[in-house]
């Protein structure tokens, strides 16, 4: 079976939901998953991962403990495994994640933010 | 330390080779690569992992034993462990791959494309 090749402005459009990660494919172990980001997240950490953002649309700024990072579409920026961080989308903004499987996007905080594992679109 | 946000565009202009993937960041056990695609690959597989493809600019043919595949500007795809594929680029690609760190270009096939372990730009 040949493999398919992924259109990302026609899965963004599959969905409106915020801070709601969808998996759109598999790589090994991993997830590359498409949320839209608006509003303010919570703060939080990964322990056992480096989790990516990669913007593909808009402008998110990440605050870490020491300062805000912006990330403009066309920029990713890795986070640490550990490292507390809190994604801030001040319009809307379009993003790739990627990080292992399972990995939940509140990480250690959990809250009402919390998503559900949405692989409707793989 | 805050995480730098990774500028695209910018890591693009900093090399002109083709064929020879640059790391611009790790994530765990993983590298982000750009590279610049033009002209006819090798054939080869790897037998130990996925590969992603994510054309950020151009359009990608990659061909399996079974058929060919095109990958436009927005569009990504992950050729599976052990599939033997042949990149095609009739024009300039600008493209992102993601697989485990180690992992060589041309697979099993090796050869004059293989290229050297880069991280200059990560």
């Amino acid at each position: 079976m040949v493999p398919k090749a992924i259109d990302l402005v026609e899965k963004f459009g599959a969905f409106q939901e915020r801070w709601s990660p969808k998996i759109v494919a598999r790589l090994n172990d991993y997830e590359i998953k498409l949320a839209k980001l608006e509003g303010e997240f919570v703060w939080h950490s990964h322990a056992d991962t480096d989790e990516l953002f990669f913007v593909l649309d808009g402008e998110l700024t990440i605050e870490f403990r020491e300062g805000p990072v912006r990330v403009a579409a066309g920029q990713m920026l890795v986070v640490p495994r550990g490292v507390e961080h809190r994604p801030i989308a001040r319009g809307l903004v379009q993003a790739m994640l990627i990080e292992p499987s399972g990995v939940i996007n509140t990480g250690d905080a959990g809250g009402e933010l919390t998503a559900e594992y949405d692989d409707s679109l793989a």
